[in-house]
Order: structure tokens, then C-alpha cells, then sequence
């Protein structure tokens, strides 16, 4: 009696049963039985044997299961759920160290043939794109899906070393992005049925003013920076892109430190490459398997190879080149470019590939781009110049087949400056004061106990890309949103 | 010459300069001289020294600072940012082991005390939410920020620990979520300017189609669960929500796990229950000062120790009732509630509280609801019986002083069953087949290898609050969003 009181007090958490990649992992001897669930990737069916490949998804490459001619196999098709009892034994094919001698199997979820979508290989983009709800039993979506996983664990990990604070910015926003692109803007409330209710109590706009999706959470994280000293954000942002590129998506996640700078823009740029360095290689390490699969469903190993080698401890500091150094090396090189290099002008695509791709071969910083071109908040180098000639502290880092994968910069801390920059924006308006307006709590900011600080924001699909090798990133997100499309 | 090009070829990361919580961890000798940035969360200026609280926000009760009276401290204000060097030392004071004595101080951002809002102590929740760019100088709203950091983290391990995978749902969707609450909606694109473009060219809706902001992350985990076994997401969701209650936000966060079950509705009781004690024990280590200054704060410190007992290892799991148990169990009470309670309606929110803080003194899963009062996707648990009289595979985790903190749920895999049910929800029309309409795909997980599965949804503010004892979630979220209002 006591010590079964004292037994039902004890708390002792539930374990999940082991996963395909647990089972495949572990040191289970042959001779003890073991259970798993999965889908049935493929099936070849023989006379006296069958052979599977079962997925639950915790790997690349599943488990092959060898069915015995005594079991019934022929609700065994691809795409249904089944739970297999066997076991784990030496495998004598090439391709696995291990595989399941099945001894019972249970149909939990037949999937009939002729109505599945995923059954052929080699399914286009596109299709898969048509079947979102059923893509990720692909091989290459799955991967990308661990490989997300890994990445975006392996950052937050990697700020937490650093003592970053991880605050959630809000996604609505009274802030509608002053010359960040279009936005997409929350639609007001239909007017209420009820006759009674005046306007002002049920007013059109639900938060009383237009909100918008965010674009970017940077000035707010320069808020949370302004009290925690280093923090970051790893958020949905949305734009209201109209055009179909293979780097742009309307709804998008991105990482964005801000922190207390002791230095100017090489400690910006130090952190972003450590921080790329540091996930990536734990990428090659946690996620080996996904990595390869992507890059061997790519076709371009020899990419697998140039990533490996931007991030090896043997390779140094990446490249870092002013805008100027870049335009005058465009210039020299002799090629035709479609868009001349000018200083003064943006760097168009074709340009920053050919920087990153045939002058640097590897992932280049081109800093201290002309005011002109670039955001109000950066940091004025030298605000005695004029004010054409002025250049920013800030970054663009161009990564091969891709260009751009983040973008920073020293946020202008001189309350003179910023309100000049804001004004010419029109963020504060000629009759009103520096105190007024929407955007006065951000240029109050560097009027109660201003600090240098900086960040930067990271795309998260483009860094899929990047170490995925995938084309576009629309197979780098769960569910993409571009425009003229909604599923699910 | 060779030894100096080995030297610049290798890559050292950079490490930014240790926060005050990384200080007042650390064995510097006192004699060595340290740095450190900050803002001045109060001074005391005296002849022959003068004592500052210095926070960086690394930790809750940042670092005490000795200026002598050879140092100019006149600049030295509330909230002004500092750059201080000196020496740490063993405090003779009481509160701080440690405390540093400055030899150089620079102010590298002036407050003026006329225009800082954050000065007093004492000030209302009110207030600060009016100065939300400004609150995070504050302890509380430091500290519970720092404790979401935490738990958000703890939350990503522990799911880790139990092999899932995390995975973006969508925040824009084509699902109107059927009577889960009013939704936000995107609003149209304006007509194009462009007279000459028509709308088929460029048509109102941005998607094609009417885009809402995601209410729950459910249906699209189910989905990615159908291909990985084991998903999660910890996403933003809204509400148009217009009751403002201290419960309620109309954006919050929230994390919703959704696995491949081997058993029912007890294994999600079991994980729901093994997460919150894991995380919440964490904070107690990895948080303890956060979660004592939001405790302190509130004034109720009796409320910690019923947490710190709920999440023991010597506590067994938490009580477990059916809901026609605990409607009993209120109607024996001899309690007079406002609302009845009776077998078929909602519990209310006075119900809840009673059975958690009065009936059980502690957290309690209430388990297998009606049919008619709970979301169409759950668990029949008896088809057979008369529709009135059957319920569903869910529980609602009830915790004392806030009522609901999870709901979680085995999902209908049955085709045929869900399929009436989502006819009854109107969702699938009666000229429609099951093939057809905006929630086909969601059906079709059903016929293409279905398993039985299910998940559990936990608000992210709620456990905030719970943890912390913070009394609204408005300040368990960085900017809190609610009807008629909206900062930043």
C-alpha cells in the first residue's frame, strides 16, 4: 500500500517512441523487436520477397523494409500509412547500413492509386506547387523542410551565445514603410449591421488608424536595442511584389539582429559572416544528409564544394570592398553589362553576381554605399561632403548565383542628422516639430540616451537557397505566397 | 613573411565584449580593468561619492556603480547612455556581491529629465503602454521579456528532444478559419491607375482571392504531420477580437505541435503536460531572477510557490476529469455560479477558474467535451450514439487565476466522419463533392494515407502571464495590439 502511494506520486515523463532516424541510429540487437510508422515512399513487389522504402520524415532516405512472401503486401501501395513490426538487421545492398525484416505490417491509411498526386518521381515544380498540402513527402521539399529546421535552431543558438535577447516584433504596424516597397494593408471593418452603433463607437478601422503587414522589423528592434542593448527578431514579413523572380516571395521570414556597436561597420559585417559561418558549417554537420540531397536534386556538386569552402576555418574573412572599389572594378573589367556601372546608381543584379561570382569567387561585403541610393536610418559617413557625394555606413553581402543574401548598416544616432534625413523624407512634415508625426517615437529614440548601434536582416529562404542550392524560393518555404495565388 | 601570411589566413571569429550578466558571472581579478555600456536606471549623487544602478539589459538588476567625487557626474542622468570603465570589486553593500569602481566614465547618449517619460518608478500599465517604444527600460517589462526569450527557447529544445521538426505555416491564408472568431483580411489592391490595364491583367484581390491572416496554425500542421510525423509551429496569429479583456490580444503567439499518435487523447494530455513542466522549470533556472522580479512586482509570491509545485518531479500528473465530470462536479458544489452549469454548454470562464483554483488547487486537463460546443475536426468518440449526446477526443488545460492556458485535441481521420461534419460546417457545400471547394485539400489528407494524429495549441502570452504572474497579456508581449489602438 505505501509504496504503491509513493509509486502513483512519481512524475515521470512520457518518451515518444523512437523515430526511423532514432531506430536507425540506436544499437537495438537484431533479435529485439521493434516497431515503427511511415509512409510508403516505394515499392517493389517480388515473388518471394517484397522491398519498401518507408519515410516518417525524420530522414533523408527513409528505411528500406524487406516484407517476407508470407505477408499480404498488396494494400501496400505508395503514399499509404502503415505501422511495421520487425527487425533491424544488417543490410546486405549497397545504400544502407541497416534495414527491417518485417515480420507484421498494418495498413493504418490506404492511399489509393489512382487519385494520389505524388506517386511519380520527378514531379514538376510547378505540380508540386499545385499540391502544397502533399509536397513535403518529396525527398527534396522534406529536406528543405529539416534544413529550415536546423538553420533557423542553429540561429538562435548561435545569437543566444552572443547574449541576444529574442523579442517578437509586432507583424500589424502603424508604420507603412517609408520607401521599403509596397505594403499590404489590413482591410477596415464593413460598417456595422446594427443601425445604432454610431461610427464612433464601431469605427471602420479596427485599430482606429490604418495597420499595415510589416515590411521589415528593424526600427522596432532599434526600439527593444535602446533598452536590452542586443536583440533580434526572427519574423514573417510581406511585400507586396509584383513581379515573379526566383529571389522574391510576398510573404517571407527574416532575421534581424540590432545591437549596441562598440565599432562601426566591420563589426557588423564580423557578426553577420560569423554568424553564417557558424550555422552553415552546423548545417554540413546536423543536417549532412538533407544538405547533400538538395544539392545532389540541384545537379551542381561543385557549389556543395565552393559553400564548404567559404566557411572553413582555413578560409579567411570574406571580401570586403567599398562601393566605390566595386563600381571602378565593374568598370574596368571590360564587360558589356546591360546596365553600365555608375557611381550613384544601384548595383543591379548582373552586377553583384559578377562581383561575387568572377572577381571575389565567394561571398563579398560591398560597403558604404552613396546616401542617395540607400535607406534614411544609415549612418552618414561624412555629413560635410555634399550631399551627392555623401556615402552610408552599410553593407549588401553578395553571395555567388544569388547576389544579395543580407543587408546592414550603422543606424544614424545624431538626432540633427536623422530629423534632416526624416524631413526630406517626409516622415516629419515642414509645419510639424521634430516631436510630432508618426515616426516621433523613433527619432525620440536618439534623444533619451542614444547608443552607435547597428544589425543587420537576413532573407531565411534566400539562406535555404544559398546552402540548399535550390533554384528558387518557392521550394524554400512551407507554403509560398506570391502574387495571383493562394492555396491552402 | 610565410609566418605572417599563415597568420591573415586564418579566421577567427570575433567575440563582442562581455554584457554586465556576463560580468558579474565572471573571475576578473579585481585589479583588471573593465568596460561596459549602459543606461542609468537611477543615481544618488552625494559629496563624496556618488551610487548608479547601471542596466544593460542582460540582466535584471544590472550592475551597481561607485563614481568618485574626482568624477564629473553631472551629465548623469536617468536613462542617459554610458560607456564606464573601472575595476570590479566585493560590494560591502547589501543586494550585489559585486559592484564597479569607475575610474572614466563617457556619456554617449544625454536624457534630458524634462522630456524622459520613463523616470518615476510606479508608473502605470496605462502609461507605459502609451511610451511603448520606451517600456523595455523598465524592470518588469525587461524581465518579461528576457522570461519569453526563454521559454521560447525552452519550448524549441523540448520539442527538439521529442524529434520535431519546426515548421512556418503560412500567416496569409485562403482559409477563413470556420468559426474560430472574425478574421483579418488583407484588403483589396486599389484600381489601378492605369486605365489600360484591365482587371484581368491586374485584379483587385492581391492573391486572386480573398487572404485572411491566420487565426491557427492547425489545419497546415496537420498537413506538413501527414509527411514528417512530427511538426510544430510558433507563429503570430490575430484575432478581431473586440472585447478587451486581460486575457485576449488581437495579434499573440502561439505554439501548436501536431504528431502522428500512438495512442489517444492521454499521450496529448501527457506531452501537452511534459512541455510546460520542462520549460517552466527551465525558467526557474535559467530565469530565476526575471521570473522573482515579475513575481515581486505583482505582490503575490504565494502564486510562485503553487507554480513551483505544479511543476515539481514529486508531483504526480496533473488531474485529469472528463467535461460531464466536471459539470457534475460544479453542480454538487452548492456554488450559486452567474451561469449554470449544465451538461451541453460552453464552461465559463468562472467555471474554469472554480474547478482549477477551488476543485483541483492546481492545473487540470478537462477532457472529452460535446460535439456541438467544440471545433468540427475533433474525435468522435462514438459515432453510434445519438449526435446530442456524443463528445470528442479534446481537452482544455485549465490553470488557476486565468482559466484556459492549452486546448489540444486527436484529429477526425476518419473520411466519412469528417466529411459529414465539414458538410454540416457548411464548409463543404451540398451541390459539392468531397472533392471539391476551398477545404477539399484538407479532406484529402484523410484518403492519401491518413494516421490518426492530433496536437495541442498553447498561447504564448498566456504562459507568459501564467509563469510570470503578470496580470494582462498586454504585458507579456513586446507591443501588444488590441481594438482601437495601435503604437509604432
Amino acid at each position: 500500500m505505501f509504496f504503491s502511494r509513493r509509486f502513483a506520486s512519481q512524475y515521470a515523463p512520457r518518451r515518444l517512441p523512437p523515430t526511423i532516424k532514432e531506430l536507425l541510429g540506436s544499437n537495438i540487437p537484431q533479435e529485439t523487436s521493434v516497431s515503427l510508422n511511415g509512409w510508403i515512399k516505394s515499392i517493389r513487389k517480388q515473388k518471394r520477397v517484397s522491398f519498401a522504402v518507408i519515410s516518417d520524415g525524420s530522414n533523408a532516405k527513409g528505411i528500406q523494409a524487406v516484407f517476407p512472401n508470407t505477408l499480404d503486401v498488396k494494400d501496400l501501395t505508395n503514399g499509404s500509412s502503415v505501422r511495421l513490426t520487425g527487425n533491424l538487421v544488417s543490410s546486405p545492398g549497397s545504400g544502407q547500413a541497416k534495414e527491417l525484416q518485417v515480420k507484421a505490417v498494418d495498413v493504418l491509411g490506404a492511399c489509393p492509386q489512382e487519385t494520389y498526386p505524388i506517386q511519380k518521381k520527378d514531379l514538376t515544380n510547378e505540380y508540386l506547387r499545385e499540391n502544397v498540402h502533399l509536397r513535403a513527402r518529396t525527398t527534396a521539399i522534406a529536406a528543405m523542410l529539416r534544413l529550415r529546421d536546423c538553420l533557423h535552431r542553429s540561429i538562435h543558438d548561435y545569437l543566444k551565445s552572443q547574449s541576444f535577447v529574442h523579442v517578437h516584433a509586432p507583424i500589424l504596424t502603424a508604420n507603412d514603410a517609408e520607401g521599403a516597397g509596397e505594403t499590404f494593408r489590413i482591410a477596415p471593418v464593413a460598417a456595422h449591421p446594427d443601425a445604432q452603433v454610431t461610427e464612433t463607437q464601431c469605427p471602420t478601422e479596427f485599430f482606429g488608424a490604418p495597420a499595415h503587414l510589416t515590411v521589415s522589423s528593424q526600427l522596432h528592434m532599434e526600439a527593444f536595442q535602446a533598452a536590452l542593448s542586443r536583440v533580434y527578431t526572427a519574423n514573417p514579413a510581406f511585400r507586396a511584389e509584383r513581379s515573379q523572380t526566383s529571389r522574391h516571395l510576398a510573404e517571407f521570414w527574416m532575421v534581424e539582429p540590432e545591437w549596441t556597436l562598440t565599432e562601426g561597420i566591420t563589426e557588423v559585417c564580423d557578426v553577420t559572416e560569423d554568424l553564417l559561418r557558424d550555422i552553415v558549417n552546423r548545417a554540413f554537420v546536423e543536417c549532412a544528409e538533407d544538405v547533400e540531397a538538395l544539392h545532389a536534386a540541384g545537379g551542381r556538386l561543385e557549389r556543395l564544394e565552393a559553400l564548404k569552402a567559404a566557411v572553413s576555418p582555413d578560409t579567411p574573412r570574406w571580401r570586403r570592398m567599398t562601393y566605390t572599389e566595386a563600381v571602378e572594378t565593374l568598370q574596368r573589367t571590360g564587360v558589356k553589362f546591360k546596365q553600365t556601372p555608375t557611381w550613384g546608381a544601384s548595383l543591379s543584379s548582373e552586377h553583384e553576381r559578377y562581383l561575387a561570382e568572377e572577381v571575389v569567387k565567394g561571398p563579398v561585403f560591398v560597403t558604404n554605399y552613396p546616401r542617395e541610393i540607400k535607406a534614411f536610418y544609415m549612418r552618414v559617413d561624412d555629413p560635410s561632403l555634399p550631399r551627392e557625394q555623401q556615402t552610408v555606413s552599410c553593407f549588401d553581402l553578395l553571395v555567388p548565383h544569388m547576389g544579395e543574401l543580407v543587408g546592414g548598416s550603422v543606424r544614424e544616432e545624431r538626432a540633427d542628422v536623422l530629423e534632416e534625413k526624416m524631413r526630406e523624407e517626409g516622415m516629419i512634415l515642414p509645419e510639424q516639430s521634430s516631436n510630432e508625426g508618426p515616426y516621433a517615437w523613433y527619432l525620440s529614440l536618439r534623444k533619451l540616451g542614444a547608443t552607435p548601434h547597428g544589425g543587420f536582416g537576413l532573407g531565411f529562404e534566400r539562406l535555404v537557397s544559398w546552402v540548399g542550392d535550390v533554384d528558387s524560393v518557392k521550394e524554400c518555404i512551407p507554403v509560398p505566397r506570391t502574387v495571383g495565388r493562394i492555396d491552402l
